[in-house]
């Protein structure tokens, strides 16, 4: 590979590695960071490694108005050799491409980018923590800077690499949550922003977010803005149902996130010749499903939880138990294989890791 | 009135003020800003007047993530007797906050800011232009600053008031412009964050606008994201249409922005005993009337422009040319009344407009 130049500014005043099992998510940042930037007469430029430092800009910044913006979120592990291990990183930096398409921010070199996280996780690699289930997450993102209040694209953008250290999603071991279905508030609907991971599709969500917590819930699941029918997420991840024996994930569409996990869980199901399918799911389905006693495991998945258990699901005046609130065995075993291939502890059969060594 | 306390801090390096007609649309700022500050423990506080100058956030700000922020914008005149004039600056506060609550953004009492503003407003008064047509455009904003990866409502805030003098909206006097009805974007859905001035919402339109653009349209008329057929705004305007001597204009719905100018236009029709009805309207009804004959007047209505005549629209394979690609007399009347109580040269009846002298 050939090594994408860049200055790296080292940090002279290091801060202490976070210790013991409390590590909150995405509080704490490592040393340094990865920042370029870009221009329309220049493209993207000036990529460099500084110290992990408040960034300065114009009041009038577009991001601060307008909110074009797109993110990524990946995870680095430290496997059983003590070598830095990616997960699918490219599958991260294209669909952050196809965020930028939507958000009409200029695309970024997927194979620069790689090789600067290469070299910021390689400086960082002591931040990496080594404990059962603790990971280094990566969080990529784009801003709009021009300072400019016209509404339309900005014509300079600053990109960045941060990296948090993130204790275990799953302290006291994997385990059920409750949810509750959305009535009345959407993520995303068709010719909107949903298939990007933009800013504006979080923040939209906090009320919805906010009144299923009153409830008692742990997250919401959404259900597509046209009919607000068919299940199109949960929480910030895509969805799973086991019904029947058939596994069920709702069809990609022009509002739902394409999730990396949901990509590998779909990959590995089928090697596995588990039946699996890709289409519309209705609520009513679902209900129906349950109450004919056919619906034996449902979870969320993404980079976060990986898979996140649906023990209790409340929609209208219906409650329904999961799996009497225990984790399925499939999803505990969906689990178990993609940990145990990010950590490389399992054989990567699918060449979906990618180890980093001295470039 | 109680002159709300508020340390300033003068600037020592005033700039020139911008000369000559080519004033572009915020890209200029004054010498100062007015700045506030909100944790969970002190509510907002610490509110100030310093220079305008960049700002500093830490890179995990969640603006810069998730997207959380509300604007607003209004405008400051100065009357023939040179004193400011702000046009029921009180409607933008309260619809910041309603944008607040939207966004789960603690709330930020409007009789405080408008006597901030009012402060501010007095010490850049040399900025205001008083030249035919031009303001001070005043662009109020709350971005989330805390530094945390976490997908939940910002623990701290940072409200800002900045001001951009800014030149006519129309040069070379009002003229019609030419729309493009949008079939596969969408700008907000009911239960979406579309009633909220929130940042995702303008630059998710960016797309359409580019389309537009690319086929010589000056705007984006934007449909209900439900059934793509009911009108609801045109770019950043709300939109009205005169059919057959009555005035239309799309219902608030659960994805329509409320705006001022839109209120204010409601209110003088009403006064002035013209037939005005807020309810759906549909693109089909609209070709309709104008094949029959019936579509008289259509126009875009905001801050901005105040009123912007629709000259042409195009939607699917068709293209209506409204009166004849002229500015038709009630969307001018309405222009010259509204713009003249803006700027006192009209008696405000309607009690619209504040005046500010010192305080
Ligand atoms: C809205 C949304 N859906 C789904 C996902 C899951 O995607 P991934 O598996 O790539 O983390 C994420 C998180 O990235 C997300 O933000
Ligand atoms: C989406 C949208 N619709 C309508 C308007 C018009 O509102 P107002 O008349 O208050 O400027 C604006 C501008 O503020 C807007 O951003």
């Amino acid at each position: 590979m050939i090594e994408a130049k860049l200055d790296i500014v080292e940090n002279q005043n290091k801060k202490p590695k976070p210790e013991g099992d409390d590590l909150p998510f995405g509080q704490v940042f490592t040393d340094h960071m990865f920042t370029m930037e870009y221009t329309r007469e220049k493209g993207w430029f000036q990529p460099q490694i500084v110290p992990y430092e408040p960034i300065t800009l114009d009041p009038a910044a577009m991001i601060f108005h307008y909110g074009q913006s797109v993110f990524e979120g990946l995870k680095a592990y430290l496997n059983s050799e003590g070598d830095i291990q990616l997960f699918r990183p490219e599958e991260n930096l294209k669909r952050m491409n196809r965020s930028n398409g939507r958000m009409s921010i200029p695309p970024i070199s997927e194979e620069l980018v790689i090789n600067y996280l290469k070299q910021l996780l390689l400086l960082e690699k002591e931040w990496i923590p080594n404990e059962e289930g603790r990971s280094l997450y990566i969080r990529p993102f784009v801003i709009a800077t021009e300072a400019n209040l016209a509404v339309a694209p900005s014509q300079s953008y600053k990109f960045m690499i941060i990296l948090s250290p993130v204790g275990s999603y799953y302290p006291e071991g994997i385990h059920p949550v409750s949810i509750q279905v959305e009535e009345h508030f959407t993520r995303a609907v068709r010719g909107g922003t949903g298939t990007a991971k933009t800013g504006g599709n979080y923040c939209g969500g906090y009320k919805a977010q906010e009144k299923a917590a009153d409830r008692g819930h742990a997250q919401v699941m959404w259900l597509d803005g046209v009919h607000k029918k068919y299940i199109e997420e949960v929480g910030s991840m895509n969805v799973f149902f086991k019904i029947n024996g058939q596994i069920i994930t709702p069809e990609l569409n022009d509002s739902i996130l394409e999730g990396v996990t949901r990509k590998s869980i779909i990959e590995l199901l089928k090697h596995w010749n588990i039946d699996v399918i890709e289409r519309k799911i209705s609520m009513e389905e679902l209900l129906q499903a349950y109450e004919d006693g056919q619906l034996e495991e449902a979870f969320g998945a993404g980079t976060a939880a990986v898979v996140s258990p649906i023990g209790e699901l409340s929609w209208q005046d219906e409650t329904m138990i999961i799996n009497g609130r225990q984790t399925g065995d499939l999803t505990k075993f969906l689990y178990n294989t993609i940990t145990g291939i990010q950590t490389g502890k399992l054989p990567d059969t699918f060449n979906w890791t990618e180890t980093v060594k001295e470039l």
